[in-house]
């Protein structure tokens, strides 16, 4: 990886871990990722999926937290999982970094591509992703890193659940973070592969309307829809609400579990 | 009607207007009707159609609390619509009677049924429905009333949306109640007929899971989902919390508007 000034040595959970991270452009890594860590419960000990992992952030803080978890990061970008490979490489990293590891592939692959590419059936406990969500006005953006990272396409909550699906065990959970706008296509794509559903809405303040939606479920389970109380970002005061920082920093989760 | 001990005559918006209501069964109007009436702007002075409206109680709450609003009450039990004729009647209601009427009518109702009910295509500026909502399992009540007014039927939302879009104005708003497990057939039933969608979860305490999701929207617009802030009824002390007491008292609304 070159070592010129074009990325960054970044530290999250308060200096627990730290990723490699493109300066500059492509998607970098932040609030959302933690977020969707947050959806882990703190006691999880089995093997995690972060599809679309970026550098990796969110497997990462899982791994940080959750200390007999097992996660592979799996990133179609090679620049991207370049940068998770150097970050399990980091000395800082050595205690998480047997637990990390990398499959670079699209998360849309399927059947025997996907198998062929580490991603084996019914072979994990949790999924999570941070899918792109960005509309198709952002498609002319002139970097390609972030397109790629950004750019919806029609039906890509239907085809990652159905990834999620496959290679997801009987009773695995799933965590999503995304738009409120996307939360409908994201029930028509869980129903019938996951369910016992519960959403979060992310608010930055207690009077605003929420940034972002995390949603939960567990496949094969039948329960209807529900929803957690929400999270505010910021209150009064410069900075994170007291809860939003500790879920943030991975001191507690966001379904208190 | 009949004057025995069999209905009763309760006060809303702290005695703003009375609703004559089955004593003891069917299903008795409350905290729903006057949260569904709180999706109404202040300033709504249109034609409003409350559907499924039972005794009346959130079409009362809106003509109350909204002085050009004119509201019609659709409500197929002959049972329920006597209360309702009863209620304008009411001297106590003597005010918003001129702006309130009655139409006995199944909401499944379509073409010229429909039309032949009383509800003509493209005729209201804003629909409210709380439409039945208790699963299979209640069918056994023996209570008659209450089984019509609870029970939820197969692609109910579809339903009452399809005739919801077709009796509302280009650019009229639709206000629904709901319990959050059936949000998802909302979003799906609300696809291609109304936009802009905006949800509200309503929870009994700040650290509960909500009890009611209530959503609004408008015919044709193309906006996304957006969720705002949360509605809490209860605080640390008895009673409801003052924002939730100014909306259920008509001296707010539900999305400040």
């Amino acid at each position: 990886m070159p070592r010129d000034g074009s990325f960054t040595i970044d530290a999250f959970h308060r200096g627990r871990f730290h990723l490699v991270q493109p300066a500059g452009k492509g998607h970098r890594a932040g609030l959302d990722a933690m977020l969707l860590a947050g959806a882990v419960p703190g006691n999880f000990s089995g093997r995690l999926a972060d599809l679309g992992a970026g550098a990796g952030a969110a497997g990462f803080a899982v791994a940080a937290r959750c200390r007999e978890a097992r996660v592979v990061l799996v990133e179609r970008s090679p620049e991207m999982t370049a940068c998770a490979r150097e970050s399990i490489r980091l000395p800082e990293n050595g205690m998480l970094a047997p637990r990390l590891s990398v499959v670079e592939a699209d998360v849309g692959l399927s059947g025997r591509e996907r198998r062929s590419a580490g991603l084996a059936d019914r072979s994990f406990d949790f999924i999570i992703m941070n899918p792109p969500f960005n509309a198709a006005h952002d498609r002319a953006t002139p970097d390609r890193l972030k397109r790629q990272a950004h750019v919806m396409e029609d039906g890509l909550f239907d085809c990652w659940l159905r990834t999620a699906a496959a290679i997801s065990a009987p009773g695995a959970a799933i965590g999503i973070i995304a738009r409120p706008a996307s939360l409908g296509e994201i029930l028509t794509a869980l129903s019938g592969r996951f369910g016992s559903t519960e959403a979060l809405s992310i608010h930055a303040r207690a009077q605003s309307e929420a940034i972002r939606v995390v949603v939960r479920a567990r496949k094969g389970a039948r329960g209807g829809l529900k929803f957690r109380p929400q999270l505010v970002l910021h209150g009064e005061e410069h900075g994170f609400t007291p809860r939003a920082d500790a879920i943030i920093n991975g001191r507690a989760t966001l379904f208190d579990d």
